[in-house]
């Protein structure tokens, strides 16, 4: 009897590339692919990334007839019942990409998962939280997402905002506006963004002049000026684990899991604040949740292909 | 051949009586009992308990080994393994308990749940979240409790702590402490009591003089003085509103559910408050989750005995 051959791939769809990855049922990772971002709404764009498909399994000598799933991260809330509303963000025909995948991978099953539920996934799959049955995967980029994992499934919610913890409403004295038209949301202070513009305010406060800033998200030099000894610096950290460390244990209080994970550009730095965050949601948490583990995700920009392909084999039934 | 029959049995356990109910697998409540609360520690205890579902499912002229699980709703955590920690609140000895329920219904599976959790189930099985795969239960009492249930299950959490919604740290500027020793939390504002010690700092800042008020949680006499135009009352109410409506707000951000379900006394006040919280929640959540409807349970006191009885059958597998 021939063996049973089966094969997923991950699709990380970014604003700027299609990130694939080709995987074995146990989460190894065997070939790695990416493809410039097309407008995904029309044939020449679906064929951009089925062509994608054909050098990754190629790479690694698969048939593609053997790929039983393919997942896709993106970038737009997905909602439980998989019918995605178009994002301004990015040009996306979900039925349409699906029908050219089924098309090509003529045995797959195809699933669509948010970029940041499907990066929790990869982390429970392969990374960090590996073993849990319930965390919570929070992405501090330039700008906060999340993902709930609950008995080993994402929380997708009624219209696809499970693990929108970026717009957590965390202080509604606020006056700037989120970027979603909301205020006071955690994204505000805990994201690259955010740190940025409390380091801008500290240093407007203190009458200083800040260090020089490649973006209005380059939080990497925001830490930078932290270790040279910059006191705005600090201060903006603490605001962002501050902020960050209540939102945990306001999520503590609402579905108590085993674990957070952290990832994301900013949580390369976590040495530098990691033990400010955790003293930070302590104080803020209930007795009991105290104790509840703040780590730091391990498949770093790979996260989200494991995620996408680890979804494709679930809802492929394996 | 014979008709199987399965009877499942509801136990909401609370500081002055332990409440009992007798239901048909689809929900049907045949019968109530219930005994005032023995220290649940020895034998005699245990005794009361079990001598109460004799009379219960006498009352119904059901055979006890007809009965296929015993659920007990207990007001103390009950972590996602089970191995419930002593509370001060009430004296219970979980395993004792659970031994001696089998040992009088041999046929039955024993499951322990707590109290919110278990009316949050209730609601779902046979109240106002029937049909719902996902909603958020809120008790508003004395205190401030919660149910959060995701796909069918109710979210029980590594320590027990799922669902304690009203410790969400929502104000960390807060001076007054907590019952639980944190301060600015949702119970602090929106429970009975909360509405009460909010009424009597409007009347101080106002140099009125409050209603007479018969305790320390009596927020009906509250809502009665609203009803006559005390503006205290009102700021009272009002107070109530904004930070439920931030906290379902925060939750929708977190979990994303179907509907959230308001219980506990104050709930049936809701006539005076709901435009006032739904008004809130909308200006605080993510613009996808301003629709998810605000409702009332519909199973009132009975919501625990209906739960308790439900998780049992989930837990024998029906």
């Amino acid at each position: 009897m021939p063996e049973t051959k089966n094969y997923y791939v991950g699709l990380d769809v970014g604003g700027t590339s299609v990130k694939m990855g080709l995987f074995t049922e146990d989460g190894e990772l065997l070939a790695k692919h990416s493809v410039p971002t097309p407008p995904l709404i029309d044939a020449a764009g679906y064929a951009a990334v089925t062509g994608g498909i054909e050098q990754l399994v190629g790479k690694a000598s698969v048939a593609i007839l053997d790929v039983k799933g393919i997942g896709a991260a993106i970038p737009c809330p997905v909602p439980a019942d998989g019918n995605v509303k178009l994002q301004a963000n990015i040009q996306l025909d979900v039925p349409g990409l699906s029908e050219a995948l089924l098309a090509r991978c003529r045995n797959a099953t195809v699933k669509v998962e948010n970029d940041a539920n499907a990066a929790a996934m990869g982390e429970l799959w392969a990374g960090s939280a590996r073993g849990n049955r319930s965390f919570v995967f929070v992405t501090l980029g330039t700008g906060v997402g999340g993902g709930v994992v609950i008995d080993g499934s994402v929380v997708s919610g009624v219209v696809g905002a499970g693990g929108e913890i970026g717009h957590m409403s965390m202080n509604p004295d606020e006056t700037r506006v989120c970027g979603c038209g909301g205020r006071g949301h955690l994204e505000q202070y805990a994201s690259a963004t955010g740190i940025v513009t409390s380091y801008k305010m500290e240093c407007a406060a203190r009458g200083v002049e800040p260090v020089e800033l490649t973006g209005t998200s380059d939080s990497r030099s925001v830490f930078e000026a932290a270790k040279n000894g910059d006191e705005a610096a600090w201060a903006a950290i603490d605001t962002m684990c501050d902020y960050l460390g209540r939102a945990l244990a306001l999520i503590s209080s609402v579905v108590d899991p085993e674990a957070f994970v952290l990832g994301g550009g900013t949580s390369n730095s976590s040495d530098m604040f990691m033990d400010r965050l955790v003293e930070r949601y302590k104080s803020y948490a209930l007795a009991v949740c105290t104790e509840t583990p703040i780590e730091v995700a391990s498949l770093g920009n790979d996260a989200g292909i494991f995620g996408a392909a680890y979804v494709a084999l679930q809802a492929a039934g394996k």
